[in-house]
């Protein structure tokens, strides 16, 4: 790296090279754009995705299922894959009730949490025969009056919110005061309650927080979040029929960032679950991913538009920006911003040769999308690859800000 | 205020309360909402938007023009009021440039600015006869082969990007390397070649920064930013034809924010307009202004779903949130999260009696409106009006993200 420059986020493993061009999936970046017909384009790789699938099902025991957060990605052929990898999905409104029904996804295999539900969305949910996770007593009452008045057995779980959080993570979930979950000491009352309402008892969802890439922070999570489970079933006198254990697996975004050692939270898994007391050899146990299983599989592909200079540096000016990815930019919840990891995909081969800051179309100072990056010698109209692009990427970026046309998606 | 709230940014001027509830153009909240269908809902005043041009036209020398910069908000009954109260629309993309034209402006009165403008859309905008505020040597190459091809002849002006920026600004857009306008070093030569290209000469875009609550900071950049277009015009040997002050113009978002003192603006403008060389006496001025136009006339109404105490904590979730409301979230390119102008719009006239903690439906605790707000009693059912929500609100928040519905739009 050149004095002045500043590092790149690692790109993730699994991309290639074909003539010096940037390849996902064995086609070249130009490949893809063709066949999009332009830019800006998301590329999603399945075999990245099933990959990453493969070895979490290696790493993890078998009594642990994996479930997908929706809410990570909601592409519909990316959808319609994980329906065939995964086991379980977790929504988190009726919107995304509706893509994982269309999708073909068993209503028993999703569930449904979230702060704010609305009637209607309890209601269809309840109809369709998903799991609600609770988030309030006042939820409950409501999704049980719904459930009533529509002649419905009503699938119910508890959200919890434990009196811990994940140590190291990008977005703490639990402890202390927060508008997701029941408090831990007023769930086994609400547990009672719904199972004497009759409802189908689904068990808890515990989720700690996200984004973490520390081994240990997440294993620690894991084994109070066990312990809370099975302490809360105890009090309430219910049978601890599923537990979500949460997510919180993180991926690396910035330079310097490691990558979460995966085997060594499975080998605690599979060490913890078998001494678990006989009262709980039924109980089944998930854990929940979302930016995990797709982040790394997606890339972003826009195209230099401008080269320009001023006060002696150098910006690449692309058609795409943080209509499309915000999180990129650094602007979504981020205090410091750090690059992603980013490549000039058209000269993916080619030795860093100049120091250029990436600019989004926006007409705002905040679209960056790499600040003083060491590059391949760029011209206009070459690729520019913006990586880890696959979770928190189309969907939750401001599309229509500015009024430019939204991205391309594609999974190849 | 009591003791551990968090202040709330000052609701702007203009709404009242009939029969206890919000009133925006004379009617009730609830009122709004049954006219939209359901929650959230976003409601701009056009009497407010009237209101804030008479007093711009009031307080700016009649040689000022008015512009309007689309981006702050594209809701397009928006901009057909505004296509009757202002003299000049600034559009920053293709989509805007669509948005304009449909709403009925003539193209004599659009300028186009905004890095990364991708040929198809100069194409558009140059044989629609808008202006082109060329951001980079690169457009204006661009451009000229463009519009010759067309057979057309080019608009063009220069953004220039001024070796200044303005003090206490939201958003510096000048003053060293900058992604926008071309360097007022470079300038004298490319206007002259533009010239020499038989180019429509159209004249210069100066934009120092945004949202500033500081006069005397805007008059300065007034001030240098006139200074720098007449010594360019001079050293191009060009006539100065146009002149886009910029804007800057801020408004109010939180407590202790002390409104523009805009008749002193006026003041400054109108002492110095007159004063200048006789060369300059048929050049063209305007500000161009978004967020000061409609920002404080918009409301965004969302309705509360759930009410929850959690670890002593009240938590008030609505059926809106960051999705729609990005930058109220504080997670827009914001350091430190502040409280924007809020309030319990069915209790408008209420006394505050509670400390409540105002979050949306999005399962990510990014999603709040407001920090420990004292706020009336507050029930389910309740509506919740963010105030400042009618620039940079629907159309620069995340609507896809977690599949929820867009929200409706309403101009009354």
């Amino acid at each position: 790296m050149s004095a002045g420059a500043r590092p790149l986020g690692p790109v993730p493993a699994g991309f290639g090279a074909i003539d010096g061009e940037l390849a996902i999936a064995g086609l070249r970046a130009s490949e893809l754009v063709a066949r999009a017909g332009n830019t800006p384009l998301f590329v999603y790789s399945a075999a990245l995705i099933r990959a990453r699938v493969t070895e979490l099902r290696q790493a993890l025991p078998a009594r642990v299922a994996l479930h997908y957060a929706v809410k990570a990605n909601p592409f519909a052929p990316l959808l319609a894959l994980l329906a065939e990898l995964v086991d379980g999905f977790d929504i988190a409104s009726g919107g995304e009730l509706a893509l994982a029904l269309a999708a073909g996804i068993a209503p028993g295999r999703i569930s449904f949490a979230g702060p704010g539900k609305r009637d209607d969305e309890l209601a269809a949910a309840l109809a369709a025969g998903v799991t609600i996770n609770l988030e309030s007593e006042g939820e409950a009452a409501r999704a049980l009056a719904i459930a009533a008045s529509l002649g419905l057995r009503a699938r119910l779980a508890i959200r919890v919110n434990p009196d811990f959080d994940l140590k190291g993570s990008g977005m703490k979930m639990g402890g202390g005061a927060k508008p997701f979950g029941v408090d831990a000491a007023l769930v086994p009352a609400l547990a009672r309650h719904i199972v004497a309402q009759g409802a189908e008892w689904r068990g808890f969802h515990i989720f700690a927080g996200s984004q973490s890439l520390d081994a240990e922070a997440i294993i620690t999570a894991q084994r109070e979040t066990l312990a809370l489970a099975m302490r809360l079933a105890a009090e309430a006198g219910v049978a601890l029929v599923h537990c979500n254990l949460g997510g919180g697996f993180g991926i690396p975004y910035f330079a310097g960032d490691q990558r979460l050692d995966l085997p060594r939270i499975g080998a605690a898994l599979d060490a913890g679950l078998p001494a678990l007391p006989a009262r709980f050899a039924d109980t089944g146990f998930c854990v929940e991913l979302g930016r995990y299983l797709v982040g790394e599989a997606g890339v972003y592909l826009t195209r230099i538009v401008d080269r320009k200079h001023s006060h002696g540096e150098t910006f690449l000016v692309c058609d795409g920006g943080l209509h499309h990815q915000l999180a990129a930019s650094g602007n979504f919840g981020t205090v410091v911003r750090r690059n992603y990891p980013l490549a000039n995909a058209s000269r993916f081969a080619a030795p860093a040769e100049e120091i250029a800051t990436v600019v989004g179309c926006l007409c705002t100072p905040m679209d960056r999308l790499a600040e003083r990056a060491h590059l391949p010698q760029s011209a206009v109209g070459d690729l520019v690859a913006l990586f880890c692009a696959g979770a928190y990427g189309a969907s939750a970026s401001p599309a229509a800000f500015l009024g430019h046309s939204p991205a391309a998606e594609m999974l190849v």
